[in-house]
């Protein structure tokens, strides 16, 4: 697909039903340019157009809104957590058809893809049901993952090393895979169904398992020039704070992640605290060293994103992830701290929570199938 | 200006001559687009086609290289500095035809305007000489700027707020005014004719009086949703630093710039150094107080561009300015704290040092001057 043509679908995703005219005014495409685009894609029917008798002008062509046709194409998303993996089989539109959750026995490589393939293989008999072909495999994995080859390099979570997990998918399910960084697939979900929505330079910081971030600067994800970008976990703000899994010491996810507050309260408590929930309880009953280490985290958060702020200097941070549970114990820190760290009006940028479910990871896992899918050559069949 | 006739005519400002089909492969527009792009420029006399006789082919159109014409229009870049306006004439390839240097007497608007208007009109005289009228005029000024306003918001070293810069040198000049932050006119250039050729992310970082930072995404130069981006020099990296004039501790500026380490020099040796100079002498002499201090503004450096590339992953950033004078007493301190805060394969980003003369810097001016016109509809006069 051109440019172009990318450009007009996920308008019409994510906008859509639209006319030629109003894509044409959002895309700042030229109006022969929409047409050109349309096209085609009508006429494989991954867009549909619709007959709209009250907007018909007295004279010239009628301005017909187009929309995606949803139902012409199905895609499986797949969100790998170090617990268990969610999948979806989701529509052109990327709205979830059917949603499954399996609990993983271990986290090697050997445990996980026969779950994974089980699980692909449930959803294509799902699928069989709606009389529509499945077009593509998402995967999304924490980490560094290398998409365009398909390799997990990294995964620190599940301690996998260069994987080459689309190639043995691919195998083993007879889809074309794509694999990405999961915080990366949540952001592509977001900025076409989420609060990103018409917003061209965005963050999404996730806050729980580990720290994560998606950007999105001039209307597009950033990659990195070698696959690792948005990576504020690791971030090390305080130098005399406590040793990360990176080998720095402060980094943001070795004080704010929910291993490394376990951790701290379990120090500062003598060893009694098994879980996140029983840390929570703790702080919320008031107890003070508990409720320091929530407020520090919150602190270190603000502060990475005022970084953030001051560096790229986006519309709007979204935060979301596991840790919004202790919202109301890290939310003054996070305020403050970035209020003291933005410079200027990077200050103004906005930041808001937004809980996102991992069945919305495992959507982001489709939206990247969905964008290989319409990139590729093969959506012409 | 359409998008694409843009793309075209920057595309071949850094790479021409090329054939049409050499701009079709760089921009990845279809060859329909570069031709409808390509002909009103020429048209109008800013691209020109030349005859290559070698390349004719047997049959078919011939394979003509394009090119932008630099006699065809001129183009005024202003540089403030806290001392000293520098000025150039350039033509439409943003090549330099006249300099001039100019030293200010005072900071304050009321000093600096005549001096700004008083070198235009030298300039425009020059100009009547090659008989090509000025087509616009860019000022480069460090701080935060407003450039669609035309407003320098705030500007530390001069100490100005809210002057409406393009209004007024534009009352007085009689020219469309384009007003940027320094670094990001400077960015412009080195995307366009310096060490950023070809690269779509890359981070221009400059030392000196101040830390800046201009950044290229996905082939644009960021300019951050409320105007603040590239702040890395106010990141504070040390909790416990010296305090910053924007009111936090430890601040890239506050231990990296050329006033703060004049003042830690100052300290360390008593207070009888006045300059950088001397300062610089003092090191190199092998006083070990003093390069400390530079080893420690050097490490400072060094882990912010860490913390870019963690956060942006690109793939070159190219570190410049006054400060580069030094560099022989902060390489190694850069070196290896951006190995150390550097995560994964954010590491394998180049760093490259590049000397930019102030002219430089009003070239980039110029370019942002240029940006303006090809961008306006005034280019069709
Ligand atoms: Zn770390
Ligand atoms: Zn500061």
């Amino acid at each position: 697909m051109t440019p172009a043509a990318s450009l007009v679908f996920t308008t019409l995703l994510s906008h859509g039903p639209l006319t030629r005219t109003e894509v044409a005014r959002r895309t700042k495409l030229s109006p022969a340019a929409v047409t050109k685009a349309v096209r085609p894609l009508m006429e494989l029917g991954y867009l549909v157009e619709g007959v709209d008798e009250a907007a018909r002008p007295a004279v010239g062509r009628p301005a017909n809104p187009v929309w995606v046709d949803g139902g012409r194409a199905l895609f499986i998303g797949i969100k790998i957590t170090g617990d268990e993996i969610i999948a979806v089989l989701a529509d052109l539109c990327c709205r979830i058809r059917e949603s499954r959750h399996v609990r993983l026995t271990g986290r090697e490589p050997e445990a996980v893809l026969p779950v994974i393939t089980a699980l692909v293989q449930e959803l294509l008999t799902e699928a069989d049901g709606f009389g529509v072909r499945v077009r593509g495999l998402g995967i999304a994995i924490s980490g560094d993952v290398d998409r365009e080859d398909g390799v997990v390099r990294y995964s620190p979570f599940l301690e996998w090393r260069d994987v080459p997990l689309a190639e043995i998918v691919g195998t083993a399910t007879g889809l074309p895979v794509t694999v990405d960084n999961d915080v990366r697939a949540l952001t592509v979900a977001e900025h076409w169904f989420g609060a990103g929505v018409g917003r061209s330079n965005f963050a999404l910081v996730t806050v729980g398992a580990g720290i994560g971030c998606g950007l999105v600067v001039h209307g597009r994800v950033v990659s990195g020039a070698h696959g690792v970008a948005g990576e504020i976990g690791h971030l090390s703000l305080d130098p005399l704070g406590p040793l990360c899994h990176c080998g720095n010491r402060g980094c943001v996810e070795a004080i704010a992640a929910d291993p490394a507050i376990l951790h701290a309260v379990r120090a500062a408590t003598g060893g009694q605290v098994t879980d996140m929930a029983e840390a929570l309880k703790l702080a919320h009953s008031g107890d003070p060293g508990v409720r320091d280490i929530y407020a520090r985290a919150g602190e270190t958060i603000g502060k990475a994103i005022g970084f953030l702020a001051n560096i790229l200097g986006p519309e709007l941070v979204i935060i979301s992830g596991e840790g919004l549970a202790a919202y109301d114990l890290v939310s003054e820190g996070i305020r403050d701290a970035f209020a003291a760290s933005a410079f200027g009006t990077a200050a103004q940028c906005d930041v808001m929570t937004r809980p996102l479910p991992f069945e919305e990871w495992a959507r982001g896992a489709a939206a990247t199938a969905i964008q290989s899918f319409m990139g590729s050559d093969t959506y012409e069949e």
